[in-house]
């Protein structure tokens, strides 16, 4: 059954998580060798959690080029691989020091600091080794634009350079609303955007509906980080899993401690209009990717 | 000049990491923007450092088949910033706790913990954008290929795995041979046999050449490794760069300790040897790989 035959997102949107963590399960390691430890601590931290809106997106993009399942769910794979692997290292004590994670033990709490820093470069490279094999697509170039494209979004152009704005920003509450966003578009946006626009390279679709999702992303990824900051204010950890007023405690400047609550949430709600409004050249196919961007700003976690 | 034209190792050994060096230099991230801090930390563990052996590995074994000098290039950067990125974290306070590499603090010291694991994250991602990206082979199935290879090089089938055998060995001095040897072919020997492949990758050699320096690489990689335990308990800081006596201060299994000096420093002659045996097919073509067999085993850093 394909995610297009879904015309509700939630259920889309389970779909989409029970389809993409049954493919990371068959792709991540296993074995009862001496170095398992680390399989394990891949696993533990890879599988079983979160909401996988980046395997979403590239499913619910992919149904608009007729991309084949098992390509998308590699491409799915690879992503959230590298997300799991930037998880793991941000609650390493070094960096946000964070001991709990979906509503688990985080990574180096469960095992150790060592084996969660192995685990996460380990999921890095199997992102990669993922998408470079010939299952995930026949075209050897197809396969060459997503290592690249994913490798550009992950590094220090992209996910680890937001990273260290965001470990620079601590202390920081004088920082920008151009600070601000330029820090999110780096460190959430960047993967976000690949993962919306990976359907258009599977598909071997031209510039301009690849521009069309890649702006999509560009103002979801923003609301989806403004709600993020909201929910940091107002939820509990029982909700989110993770540990909340955690940048507040920081001294972080964010999207609401600049903006105030309410003109957090309105910028959230206009950027998500915006979001959707980029898909109109996709017409109705694209439903599924307009109510994504309801959710967003609409979720309690 | 190509590497060819020097029939002297030593000369050819100091052109490969100058060459190499210049390159990553182009390559690595620069600039002044807020997050320029991991740029700088990526560029004190990748540049001036270290004899360069992986690289010269690579620009070596392309020689063999007409690789042009941009991609061997390439390619020997990318294995160097891998390389780079292991011992950024192997050097971590929660991995082995090494203050000194290569002769300068290691990046942790000279920088932050945070700063440190966010270097080795980038370097690593750097390493897949370079050799995904069309200037490293205007085949996009090697570039694929090459990607393939050197995740699972790098990854928990690979260096990853075999640093969490390291980690786990500590306190094991009862390692059997065989359990010592199957982590140092993970921990080292899987990217030095990457690095003598891989211009097999780029020559598009057929696959009786590529197995033959897939050989050497195992045997060489492994002489490599008892000279290095060899090193460490004769050598002095101010030679290797990097603390010395630490495994047997960590009660750790080596070569070494198993057993004993004069039958390690047989052992690793031996396999030199055999090495050098595997490139009979190559002619006086590979006599610089032959020069770096003796390299491996005489060197006393």
């Amino acid at each position: 059954m394909p995610l297009s035959s879904h015309r509700d997102f939630a259920a889309a949107l389970a779909f989409a998580a029970s389809s993409v963590e049954h493919t990371m399960d068959r792709l991540l390691p296993k074995g009862d060798s001496d170095e398992a430890r680390v399989y394990e601590a891949m696993r533990y931290s890879s599988l079983d959690g979160g909401k996988r809106l980046r395997a979403f997106f590239v499913l619910a993009s992919a149904t608009l080029f007729k991309v084949s399942a098992l390509a998308a769910l590699r491409t799915a794979s690879a992503i959230e691989f590298v997300h799991a692997y930037s998880l793991i290292h941000d609650d390493l004590p070094a960096m946000d020091d964070d001991d709990l994670r979906r509503g688990k033990p985080s990574c180096h709490k469960q095992f150790d600091e060592a084996t969660a820093i192995l685990a996460g470069d380990a999921l890095q490279a199997l992102a990669f080794e993922v998408l470079a094999h010939e299952d995930t697509h026949g075209d050897a170039g197809v396969r060459a634009h997503l290592v690249g494209d994913l490798a550009r979004a992950a590094g220090a152009h992209g996910m680890v350079g937001g990273q260290m704005l965001d470990l620079l920003a601590e202390s920081r509450p004088d920082l920008s609303i151009g600070a601000i966003t330029r820090l999110q578009r780096l460190k959430t946006g960047a993967l976000i955007s690949f993962s919306c626009t990976a359907g258009a390279i599977l598909g071997k679709a031209s510039d301009p509906p690849r521009m069309a999702l890649s702006a999509y992303a560009h103002d979801l990824g923003l609301a989806f980080q403004i709600v993020d900051d909201l929910l940091d204010i107002e939820g509990s950890a029982a909700e989110l899993g993770k540990t909340p007023g955690k940048d507040a405690a920081a001294g972080k400047a964010t999207f609401v401690s600049i903006l105030g609550s309410e003109r957090a949430r309105a910028q959230a709600d206009l950027l998500a209009r915006q979001a959707a409004a980029h898909l109109e050249p996709f017409g109705d196919a694209a439903d599924l990717l307009r109510q994504a961007a309801n959710f967003v700003v609409a979720r309690r976690a």
